[in-house]
């Protein structure tokens, strides 16, 4: 669907964004975005129940948050960074903008682990199929996102900031970008419309979280890890988490002196690896019996938690939290697949399974919480949503009803799923997960090529490697509806939101219908797909078995 | 000559540059570089005389850094700005790295006129010829300097940055960086070695200098114009000059309050167009009768002025104007060619011939004052100086002797030149001056496609398109020797600093002398020339006529 409001208000709006005064009517939008933070990783209880995990956490800010916010139980996010955070920006499904890995510091460089990719070549990897390897990588948009047309491996978007700014509002950039690689125009905040940039580069990472470390500005030689804009911080013991929150606050005075509502996009670059702790909070973890990896992490949590607090403070001083939409969600779901984090490998995010990477629950489902002051409807929402929704939710809230983008959106604003005003997406909308790489330069079964959609409380896994062998036609029959069986799962998330039971058997019919609107929509996007080594062709779509 | 100091004192070095406390030993060094700024801009005397132009302008910063320093009265640079600030960072002359003109905003993409080029196709054009050009772009490296190999269009470098925070300096960067495109590794500041950039970029110039316009950041959808990294005056009515020069002295305090050496390369905007008037400073100069464009200029100068004083004054109240050493230099002359600067164009730069963009004296003579507390031998000094010896001198400046380079340094220390001790450079070392470019959409005759050699009081200066009509073998021997009167023409500049009479005629030794020196360097650098369009082949040099 190509959304294409033209007339009308637009032309009404006021002729410059960033400079000019103007009464204020549109209310302030606060994006807050953590990274690599888990469904069960604070006190909130998203769930229908509180798990245990939800217990290790101290969260009072964000708990307070969600005392005022409609709490999404059922919101979605993609596997890994770059994805969800070039879907906000530009409305698309992932496998729609073909951005389905993250984008690797170096332009033109896949960050593929197939064939060893980035993983082994220090950042030069071709990401192309090692000998044993099923399948090789797919031709994705390894670059990014791009403001203009033309540049190779992107996909070429209007973003959601240049909207918010062409209709009146100051636009605040602070923490990680990572929706491009260096070397393309869309690395540049201000490229996508932003009119403040503090810290946002290529980088998906820091190099360090201390102030100390001058958060990790050392005499390497390339050091594009080391975060930007902080040189007031460099040699004291402020955390990187409160260093951008000192900034983000800083930044907000030209707005609000000027009466301009604002956007602030406030993507945390903690709880990202290195894990490496807070001491501010770090020894009540370690008090508590946590091994150095969970304190760590746990005290990484409580900086963002802090800095959430910091900057619900500072609306209210300013007695501007009434007109302020507050939108709290994280990039992907926690990682669980590092050995910094301390704990168990692949259980840090039970009930649900596996995490980051992963299209099973762990990887997608994440934290969502939207506060709109004197219009929200305060409680848990269980329709599910995902991230590209966010692009026309934004726009909704800022009254930007009027405009036209290059690309196809694929998002549904759910701001009525807030305010209980007008109709929100149908909770049986699919909702289409796809991640056709490889992630670490080892096998992940359970993280690499899968794709996923749900649809109500249906969910299809395909597991694409399986989906290869059983499309071998060599095999017997029966060898063949074996592989077949493995590569198509089906779980009911009501009754099973661990996705542990696979119930494809009893339900053909069920499996078929989700196989077929999975590969309908892939194929309508016309997403990309590994590539098969032994024929050099396109993996096969889940309807094709 | 390559440069190879393997051994020795680099290994004692500490191991962090920017994080590492350390007994502080080596002088600070600030490179306080201007942009546009001419030879009689200021009130400071460089040549053997005060001239009228000097009266125009107050300075007292300017005057009071000049009675401390060696003010050099033969000092150059090149005649645009992108080949000045690539031969400081590299040591090279810029035939040698062959970026022989200012970089665009965009990758891939000339900023050479000819054929309409940059200008006429909004920052696509193709720089190649247009029907009745005598000469089409030469193949150059567009995209500036490179910190890493393989891009196309760079040269690849070990930055004088990168050396000095190896050394254990503290190294920011302030105001305009203009060393790449945008979309290769090299506009980004990070990634040669700085600890600290504020506001540097691809841009070579900023869009506005008024904090009430936020420095040009208004609702364009490409704005990479607008100043970077200083929101905190936005909206206020703090000149572009002035919030520069607060961020610096705020990126000051750590290696201060560290007590670490720190390299500033504080790199104005000002004066380079927009010639917007610093109303701090503008009301004098209407009242004393200047046009609107001289006064313009004249306040964008003074404001520069204070930015110095600031400066000054802070290094004083720190107690550590004893340890500092200060270069103040311009990037190259004074432009004289454009309406905004109100007067007569062709003539701001009297005594002097043309300005910015010519190889005449116009173009690349320029300011140039070292102050090296303690060690200076104040006054003038008259030995012809050029900006790839900014390399080797501010390593020599901080005890750097051990380093190895990948590109050949051609410069030369000439810090013997301010203390007295050891040898500097000859006086009657041959400096070259390389632009084989056509400027603006319009033919400029003394600007375009001209390249020049100074050696001692002589200075050759070759007209590239006479060269190539007296190279028509079908022409008469007597045409031919007249267009090859014209191709090259003498100078003696001691004699005659407006090289108004030129006496190649009387002197044909010494032209040919200079010719053979001119030609054997370009052709030593594999300097690139202008493509004469008639033969599809390279221009002549000018001992083949």
């Amino acid at each position: 669907m190509k959304i294409k409001h033209l007339a009308g208000a637009a032309a009404l709006l006021p002729l410059a964004a960033c400079s000019n005064k103007a009464v204020q009517q549109q209310p302030n939008i606060v994006f807050f975005l953590v990274d690599d933070f888990g469904w069960v990783d604070s006190s909130v209880q998203y769930g229908e129940e509180l798990y245990p995990y939800n217990l290790r956490f101290n969260t009072p800010n964000m708990q307070r948050l969600s005392e005022r916010s409609t709490v999404f139980g059922n919101a979605y996010a993609c596997a890994v960074s770059t994805p969800t955070r070039t879907s906000i920006m530009t409305g698309m499904n992932a496998a729609h903008t073909r951005i389905t890995n993250w984008t690797s510091a170096v332009r033109d460089t896949p960050s593929d682990a197939t064939g060893g990719g980035f993983w082994m070549a220090e950042h030069k990897g071709s990401g192309d199929a090692a000998e044993g390897d099923v399948l090789s990588r797919p031709e994705w948009n390894m670059n990014g996102i791009s403001p203009v047309p033309g540049v190779p491996y992107t996909q070429y978007a209007n973003s959601l900031v240049q909207y918010l700014k062409d209709a009146g509002y100051f636009t605040i950039h602070v923490g990680k970008a990572h929706w491009a690689s260096a070397g393309t125009p869309g690395v540049n905040a201000y490229n996508h419309g932003f009119c403040v940039n503090i810290a946002g580069t290529m980088a998906g990472m820091p190099r360090d979280y201390s102030g100390l470390k001058n958060y990790g500005n050392t005499k390497e030689r390339w050091n594009d890890f080391a975060v930007q804009n902080l040189v007031e911080y460099y040699g004291t013991d402020t955390h990187l988490t409160d260093a951008l929150t000192s900034e983000a606050l800083k930044a907000l005075d030209y707005p609000i002196r000027h009466n301009q509502p604002f956007y602030l996009y406030m993507a945390s670059y903690a709880t990202h690896t290195p894990i490496q702790p807070d001491e501010r909070f770090a020894q009540k973890y370690r008090d508590a019996g946590m091994d150095e990896g969970q304190a760590a992490y746990a005290s990484l949590v409580e900086g963002v938690d802090a800095s959430l607090g910091r900057l619900l403070d500072f609306l209210d001083e300013k007695g501007i939290a009434d007109n302020t939409i507050i939108i709290f969600m994280t990039d992907n779901g926690g990682n669980s697949e590092n050995a910094q984090k301390g704990g168990v490998p692949h259980t840090q995010n039970k009930p649900l399974r596996e995490g980051k990477g992963s299209n099973y629950e762990g990887g997608i489902r994440v934290p969502l919480m939207i506060c709109y002051p004197g219009k929200t409807q305060v409680g848990r929402c269980g329709v599910p949503v995902i991230c590209e929704d966010m692009f026309p939710t934004i726009l909704d809230m800022a009254g930007v009803r009027s405009w036209t983008a290059v690309q196809d959106v694929d998002g549904q604003s759910i701001l009525p799923l807030v305010t209980g005003v007008g109709d929100g997406p149908s909770p049986e909308r699919p909702l289409v997960f796809h991640y056709p790489h490889k992630w670490k330069p080892y096998d992940l079964e359970d993280i690499d090529f899968l794709s996923a959609v749900r649809v109500g409380d249906w969910k299809l896994v395909y597991r694409i490697k399986e989906g290869v062998v059983a499309c071998n036609e060599r095999l017997y029959p029966d060898t063949r509806n074996t592989a077949r069986a493995k590569a198509l799962e089906l779980y009911n998330l009501r009754e099973d939101i661990g996705e542990e039971h696979n119930v494809a058997a009893e339900h053909p019919d069920i499996t078929q219908r989700l196989a077929k609107t999975l590969s309908d929509k892939l194929r309508g996007w016309n997403a990309t797909m590994p590539i098969v080594v032994s024929t050099g062709k396109p993996a096969p779509l889940p309807d094709e078995l």
